[in-house]
């Protein structure tokens, strides 16, 4: 802002600007005079800026992992190694329990039905909440409602939707006869239940296909949950575990399917939504590659206080989280707006190739 | 998560819960299997909890805005009253200058140029990039990139965007020429400056139907800044008043401008984005009137260290701002993201109408 | 902000105020006039406002915690059952793993070390961060520091905090004996190994009154930590398990013990800092005793996104995680400012009670 | 998090580490165990990482201010230039209305009363709340306070706090007699009225040592406010101008003033709590005389939306704004918090040193 010749107080004079690269992108939004093209409006926000310019950037950092995924794969002529991804890029999806309350929901169960993803993590309420909600639906409230006279009413709040006692009095009766079943089968056939072997189970058991764990289960998708006695599970777990004592889960042999999974890929992308847990264990595990390839994360934490939830990119890159020529995108937004967005223009834009692939497998 | 026959501790018994009303909305998520119909996603938001939630309600409440404007106004015999507005609701949009500087500023253009709006209410940066960008482009950069090595280079940084210092080189010499020509008129025909006063002339003299302010000159919009000498604008200002002395800006003309529009309105709708100065300015002007009848807030602020820029709409409904039967709302989120899917969805969904209205005017 | 006799436009006339209760606290800061007393500035927080406020309210509701805790627990005649508590009100510790990497650790080490806490619960690197620093220190850095360079570097950065490579290869060094040594203990012994006893072993092991597990090694206090393999200890029992197979860490047996905690008690208070698994792993348990007595959260989320990080605590009321009568706080902040001038008002100014009392048991 | 000899999956091996700087800062924080001492308790926030550390910075750099302050500044042998401030570091304070509703108010008080700080910018709620706290009391309620029911009861929130119609209605009693005077002294006078002036006059007619305008006033501290009108000043202005009209403020004047203080200063230093205006326009200040030579920033905002008032001191670098070889320092926090305690480690610790250099002024 400021001056070239100007009189009489020249304190400082302006710094000629350095010719900006030819191919920059220059900030331009979406003219509805054009007409309302959600499409090319969506297109328009890379060059808007901001957090539009991050979800545009997002977009090319999903359909980058798209397009290595679709690569072919060259034959192993020994394929002896039965470990060795046969995708192209294996992608990590992690998620919080509260987008399973929410609905996108069932944008994350799109991906497993159709096998667009490769490895799921997510915590405890994650998994239980798709369960209840092939039992009983989950209503829109108001973040503002007032915690006692919702107690008194039998009914839960998650920010601002609401879940009736109700449905977890459903989830009860479904789920104590599969605990029995599992106390059985470790005992009589020996079963080494871990959280990603229970998961399996109870998602064939649902037998839903408005359940994530259902596809799953049917794709074969491994969903890792290592603090699975974090919720409702653990609360039945805890009681039952009186009834009918016994029961195991091991986290170990968990862990090393989980890391397994980085570490053979021939490359790996990771897509988080939210934090804590379901962040760091997917960067934890492709640690062990030397870090992930591609990397979207959608939250609304912060860095400044030092969590793992807002760290940057950046930072996962200094632990070999993230590789050194990587370009991982953070989109600092609720994943409720962002990610049906996000899927929209990459794995549904390219669901035709993406099904047909999985079809021809 | 509680259990209602559980041996051995019981410990508690859940509540029963209320039947919840008939059309309470469950929570449900875009079906991607049916295709992609970005519309029919958008319109998915309102039962995908959380803020996609909220995004729908703030369509909700911008269309009964549009709905209300669209409403015929009854002439008035007697129609001597010059100050009574003509539409049916009054709108107030606000805005922070980075949304200016942002690619945001083509859907706010978009609403100046169909008149769609009624009172606009930015900062000094909102003002002076508008036309700055009339003059040279705004560009695409990277939140991380050092401070130091962009000013050695003559490189400003606005988050992520770039704006070259030779940019402000550029309107300096665009309109140190009609601040001479200002101070002339006022002394030779004793205008009276206000800061609309001068951002109406400048839209004049930009001439440019990019510019937001030239079309707010053309539909005769009054844009409001108090603090118009809060930037680049200043800066100019302060170097031209050693050169040519006597510029006035009153802003007690302005206030009372500001004010009588929301007073003498029929219904008023409040739309803004960011916080500080432009939201409390137009919710300020509305306590004048007893409250907006609507309200959609955009922004990331939080309530939790008191400031007017975080506060909830709730806040606002206790000092008059908002009516106490309104159903405001606020957005969560980064407007880069949210407003050109929000004028989508209202504004431009809605040109048709909106647009044969004011030629019908 | 309005006006009672005003011409000509009198829109509104202003509502009288109730008159507000004799005893409502008035906004009131610190007077420095009265010179630098540090103590009497933070007790005026009470009346600042915003979050000092909040603050002050934490205060209070610690003390409270203490002051339950003090109280004469009266001998049950038949003490058959092992499981009551003998203490007047069970305090839950939570935090995330970066406290621990920061200085709050210090603070919490005091309150393991004096037994002022009962339960605790950090997710896995707030486990390995402590015993990492009793083998090499963590530095202070920048959150701006490249991570490409850093890892050139052999740096890994957590915010502003920076942990050299090798304090890793000391962990492991250290660590894999350990294992080894479990795996015989279960295998010869048929030791049934879950997350809360291998962190008991591993505080006996690092024998160093620097670490907060020796403490709660020392002092019997269980730390629950179900995700124990999401962090360096998972990484080490990965590659440990190839070398020396075997290891089970279950996760069920925890669960029991955890939840049997908050059942039994004669009162619970919770301190929580930071989101994520620990807040909702200690709220869970204690649901199962129709909630919490007592309760402070210290964290930086917010609960527009519906994430139960930044959920308020009215919204654990409705699930019955805290009593509907309680009087919970939150404090909006990073906990290294905050958590160690909360320990200073509370824990530190009752050491000399909370420190006999032990001594006495 | 990586291992230097394991088998079978060697897949990476660990980047040895630099060797880090002798002299870099350990983390380590306050031990309890050595008793509780306040003063030493605050001292260890600069190695307990974090906002923390970002505290014991800002510490440091406001006491830089103080020291560079105190330097004896050179009698210029012709002192005829009046502009040349006799201070060796002018200090600019801004903060947010909000902090005067708060008791940071009686912080900033103390600051304006004992001329530690130069100059002053806030917004019009900043102002008018000062005086208002001089005619009756603001109370401490609830963020969660209903507005509807506020509303009916004559009583408005601000974000925890309460503030009665009654206060207001005080407020008008006391200023309409002075906005009479101020015209009437404008139209025999011949006032040119700015708002820094009329905040001038105010400070000396409140007549009251709770205020912080009145040692403005008393101790000759501009204070600048562009947007005066924006709150209940602007309100009674407003009404005031139908029974008697033609009072003028004219913000050309005050961008001069304001200008000037920052480029005829020796050196600069900027303290700016919460953002919007304030920060901007004392930022933009400091960018005539090619940057501040030192700044802190206490806000909760954020850089990720672009917004002015979340940008990073790194941005203002690129503006020039901030000097390049600054170390400024940003706290990521409730300045009602953080403020208080940040007087008290520097202002108020050298209370002799600083109100001594005012006395033998």
């Amino acid at each position: 802002m400021l001056f070239r010749v100007i009189y009489p107080p020249l304190y400082t004079t302006l710094m000629e600007s350095i010719t900006l690269p030819e191919d920059m992108p220059q900030i331009k939004g979406y003219d509805f005079n054009q007409g309302l093209d959600h499409k090319a409006l969506l297109q328009s926000f890379l060059t808007t800026g901001f957090q539009a310019s991050s979800f545009g950037q997002a977009v090319q950092e999903v359909n980058k992992m798209i397009e290595k995924r679709l690569e072919p794969v060259q034959e192993e002529h020994e394929s002896c190694d039965s470990h060795t991804s046969a995708s192209g890029c294996t992608i990590f999806l992690g998620y919080t329990s509260n987008l399973i309350s929410s609905g996108v929901r069932e944008s994350i169960r799109y991906l497993a039905q159709h096998r667009m993803v490769d490895v799921i993590v997510t915590t405890a309420g994650g998994i239980e909440e798709d369960f209840i909600k092939c039992l009983a639906p989950t209503y829109l409230g108001d973040f503002s409602l007032k915690g006692k006279e919702l107690r008194q009413q039998g009914i839960n709040r998650i920010g601002n939707l609401l879940v009736p006692n109700d449905n977890y009095c459903k989830f009860e009766d479904w789920l104590m006869p599969i605990l029995d079943q599992m106390v059985l089968e470790q005992k009589t056939e020996g079963t080494h239940w871990t959280p990603s072997k229970m998961i399996h189970r109870l998602g064939k058991e649902i037998n839903n296909p408005d359940s994530v764990y259902y596809w799953a289960y049917k794709n074969d998708i491994p969903v890792f949950s290592p603090a699975l006695t974090d919720g409702s599970l653990g609360d039945m777990i805890y009681f039952h575990s009186y009834k009918n004592p016994g029961l195991l889960l091991d986290i170990v042999e968990d862990i090393r399917r989980l890391n397994s999974k980085a570490v053979f890929a021939k490359s790996t992308g990771m897509i988080i939504l939210g934090g804590g847990l379901v962040k760091h264990h997917i960067a934890n595990a492709n640690l062990m590659r030397n870090g992930a390839d591609f990397a979207v994360f959608v939250n609304t934490g912060q860095e400044f206080d030092g969590s793992d939830s807002g760290a940057r990119p950046d930072e996962a890159i200094s632990w070999g989280k993230i590789r050194m020529d990587a370009s991982p995108v953070k989109v600092y937004a609720d994943a409720s707006i962002v990610f049906p967005l996000l899927v929209a223009e990459t794995f549904a834009h390219n669901a035709n190739r993406l099904i047909k692939e999985k079809k021809s497998d």
